[in-house]
């Protein structure tokens, strides 16, 4: 397990919400670095939006790790394989619809004095150590992803489960190749099927955070819940899942007394892929208003946005027959994504959104949950705490 | 030509939004014809949305027309190839996301006297000749969407454009089968490429309810404006393209002080893909809110909603770069329809919306529109005149 | 359980190959039934390639079920409804690549006399009774199969298993909503994954062909078999799968002495999908050379082909990886198909094969195999027995 | 214009075709690097087939090529950025079916002696100047590849256009991006549809290959004949284009008396999709038969095949319809791929094949060609003339 240090002085977030021309496109970031206006050695994470298909064979999020990691690396002077361990880079590829191609860069500094009324947003990551493909999906993952996110709580210095805001994980997968591999290792897969071992990890991640922030109890027999039983949700935990990555990587962000700057987040369950109500809840406590859209003057002042969904295994939405899950063309996630991503774009009025499928237990089943970074500066970090949303 | 006349004494239009099970589904309709809630005879027009791929391969509209007609066949005692001529039963192929597969029936009876403060919802419907396939997407196809149009209008006893609601036409369009045989008599079609004939056909159903509308002038110079000139536009035509139908068809729908009943419409233009105050506006001349979304007792009283929309062809929704027109994976159309589709529904409340991609000159470049149909009894008709909505 | 009765004179098999325009295209047949050239009630079976996605979601085969019931229904003054219980109409999805979209219609007559030295091919069909979702997969859906081979081969006239060149199943799959509706019922479905309930089913006709055939025990333990020991196969056996289809369908082809006429078939099992040996293996009983192609006038007594085949689960062909089984954006089945089907028309020198994927127990694991009709008249059918062949 | 300077001394061309995990894989080429078999510096060109879709949006060939330069960055000390203006790097995305990603990497040497018959197999390479968007598929385009051609011919060290046995070219492509960033510049593009553009820029590969051979004039009137007139065609050019170039790029192989080896090459063209007898008359010249699959002793002689293929646009292979053009789901490109693929890996027993899709005026109309490399140290190259062949 590799995490950073917490350190004792104030520290302060900054995020940038950059855009990219394709995958293996940095421009945008070296142009800060170049201009002095961040610092290579601040960068603590990366969270983006490729342009692939968001699945087993999409490669847009190693090529833009790999590209991210060269420019990190001839910046920090670090190897591009250190940078890897240690630099969280949680991608899910898919821009169906209107969705817009970009990464939102987290980097973090020490911050002369305390400003406002106490507190703000604060960042953590871990990295776990590289899982073997019998073991992704089942308890030891679960219990592997929870002790990732404990250590990314202390690196960020959130002391209390409520003052978690998101978390967010990425986990390995199991290709046919890797599923062939371990078979001839005399070792059994969870599934042999590439999309549902993605599925698996997913929910080992959601189950694992759950863990890790007190929801749920270290019982193995738990196991059997994943992908059965959907009432265990974490209304906080972001998964995604893809081959490029052996480890667990895992981001969290909440609020912290030992944190300063103008950034607050906020996070809210979505019910279903109709509930745009989400979105409004998810904005109140920024105090921004979608009336229906979130107005220019206040938009500005969101920095970034999350979203995960999911096509209702069910076969319905709200009594309505829908077509993702029996759609050969298509995969269900990309129909999901295009959907929920265009609802929640109209709301904001910006397309610049990370949203990712695949949100089994992670909010309501047939749900999800979206989360809002903004600016808001006079808002008491304190305030954000989980029983203030809630 | 083929229309039915206008009858002199007071209608009464009839909506019924049902769901199918699958392509071939009729049973719904059957069901209401069984238990005598409709007359087959009655029924004028039907517009529907088939879980097809919506492109030129999209076989599931020829297979619901097939199973329509011939229900009816046996209900009216009519042939299956008389009501074809007779019937226009426009289908878009494509649920993406959440989108469900259903149609909307619209039946008109003779009422036995004016209810309410005068006129209501009124419905006519023409079909044109069959077209050639070198014809379609010119100035000659234009005409005859025009024709087709104001033969729909007199059918509904409509007497000015500025009564006219919304305009759907469906246009025959060119397959590779089709391009090849008018090449070999000699023809040159608009375009070989099956996708961007579909195109042209749409535009050139835009530009012929425009003229039927008074809004464009009938001078074939202006067939270079189509797909080229997207300042023209018409926004309140929604226009599909399909391989299943050989002539135009035309369903107009208006507000006239000779009919009756409670249903009112209303249309507004989407200036992008974003646009949610659309949504509002289309909805507020009916008197129903979206705060953010229509509540339940509202959502009861909405009978039909109707969606053009379009992939920006400038690669960019309010300055983001999207990635719909360089997909070789999905359809630019698909995508737009999944995208709007669920901010539509999310503001509806209710996944069963008509959106059809391919909003070529209909609504503002770049957007399309949004149009909605809802019980509304004490709402004189005479209030949702253009100049009202606008 | 529903059988021809078998005839005590001497019949005579017909195969007519036509090409479609669409799914909906029965033109073709109708014309030779226009000249005569064909009974409509000697039609006994159709086996026909339609351009859908040949997944879940693929209509086009409900569509040109529809269409062919509805033309033979005209034809015969019997109802569509009994012709759908008592004619297979076995129908794969899916014309990738070169492949041309045609079908084959199987029609039989009682012939004057005995012709040449000696037996013919015979056809035989049966269609069991409507299987519940909770059964398909599962050994009754086994048993329920070979019974109905065995029926079919009763129907054909075959009395001993190696006379059979060719069986042809087509079984129901489990759509989401019939998973759903099934779950709510208190059973519970092999799998609630609709391509993987697809490929139960396959794997269950195909055990239901071994079972008829004497190639296998009825030992439910085997069920444990199906989709996991690939060892167990029926080299003769073709099975498809589709939501069109709610009872198992069978039609067998072999040679009989009491049929005459010009036609003959082989059958040879392809060992993986480069096995360009196995379309000469089924070529050489039949007396026609590829060198490498078959010769224009051998090529004109071919009257069918029949292929299955399988995107290999261990992830390589002969060591080279595939990507198949990886692909987000196309289904496995569609490449596979798209592949084999691409090396059998070169062969052949026509690409009006029957393709069809999906053939899990279906011959060699990681290939399938390939089936000729051809006319020999001169060819003994009793030297087309199982034995000669192998 | 950049092209290595021939040398005056014998050269040896060393191929080695290897296999990728993904399309950041260079471990095989790595392991080889380490292994002193290969030296880096010693690398002149690679051609490879990546597993993306073979579209505008497919990234998978620039992940390739920054891994690859990023590779032989390390191992040559040049810098990746002059490398790429030195080594072509050819990829066609698209691994449809069977066929397997891999890579061909040519590495030249001087050799001590020359040995055999005299002459062998010759490479050659060249990299344009970047093109703007708006010269992309017009005769400036047709002629900056020729100039490209002929400077890889000088580089090779082959005089006479009848000794190339083949040329290879990547031509950059215009991205929606890029063409609205032309139109800001007043530019006009040749088509602002990206698959279009694509097929405007293999057109114009392919007559510049044509003039630089000598088989075509140099007549700004022929640009009306690119993508027009199929009867002008290049039977020894194949073209690739895509967003990650910006340049055009050639390779030329062909036989010198100045090289030593015992690599010959041959190339047939394909007359269409079915064209089994083109891969024998491919085959034969180097002494290798296919009855009907190669041999296993004379498999293991051939080290590379490239294949150019096409969805024929008339809509029909030999009288049959086929479905390609027509289809939303999947592109046309990725169907003919797929299908010719599986024809010529039965041929020659193995799917480590470049097939390229997009063969416009690269062969045959709705055919395209076959070429080989192989080991015939017997083989004197002067029988491998063009005159001979043909």
């Amino acid at each position: 397990m590799t995490s950073h240090l917490s350190e004792p002085t104030t520290r302060r977030l900054r995020v940038d919400r950059l855009a990219m021309a394709h995958p293996g496109d940095l421009t945008a970031l070296a142009a800060l670095l170049d201009a002095d206006a961040l610092r290579a050695d601040d960068i603590v994470a990366v969270i983006g939006k490729t342009e692939g298909n968001g699945g087993v064979n999409d490669f847009t999020r190693g090529y833009f790790t790999q590209s991210l990691m060269q420019l990190l690396a001839q910046r920090t002077g670090r190897s591009a394989g250190e940078l890897l361990h240690t630099v969280p880079c949680v991608l899910s590829g898919g821009t169906e619809g209107v969705l817009s191609p970009h990464y939102v860069v987290f980097s973090r500094s020490a911050a002369p004095a305390r400003s406002g009324p106490g507190g703000a947003l604060a960042i953590g990551t871990a990295i776990g150590t590289a899982l073997p493909a019998h073991e992704i999906g089942r308890w030891t993952h679960v219990r592997s992803v929870a002790a990732a996110v404990r250590a990314a709580m202390a690196d960020a210095g959130i002391e209390r489960a409520d003052q978690v805001a998101f978390v967010q994980v990425k986990c390995p997968c199991i290709t046919s190749a890797r599923a062939t591999a371990a078979a001839a290792d005399g070792q059994q897969v969870v599934s042999a099927d590439p999309g549902r071992s993605m599925a698996f990890a997913r929910a080992a991640g959601a189950f694992g955070a759950a863990l890790a922030l007190g929801e749920l109890a270290d019982d193995p027999a738990l196991a059997a819940a994943l992908l059965a039983d959907f009432g265990i949700a974490c209304a906080r935990a972001s998964v995604s899942s893809g081959v490029e990555v052996l480890a667990d990587e895992v981001i969290v962000l909440g609020h912290s007394p030992a944190w300063t700057g103008p950034l607050r987040m906020a996070c809210a369950p979505m019910a279903d892929a109709l509930d745009i109500a989400a979105v409004a809840a998810a904005l109140a406590p920024l105090g921004i208003e979608a009336t229906p859209q979130v107005r220019q003057d206040q938009r500005q002042r969101i920095v970034a946005a999350f979203v995960k969904c999911e096509p209702d295994r069910r076969g319905q939405v709200r009594g309505a027959r829908h077509t993702m899950l029996d759609d050969t063309d298509i995969n269900a996630q990309r129909h999901i994504r295009g959907a929920v991503g265009g609802l929640v774009a109209g709301v904001l009025g910006d397309s610049r959104i990370f949203v990712s499928g695949g949100a089994e237990h992670q909010g309501p089943d047939g749900g999800g949950l979206v989360a809002v970074i903004a600016q808001v500066p006079d808002l008491p970090s304190s305030t954000l705490s989980r029983e203030a949303i809630a």
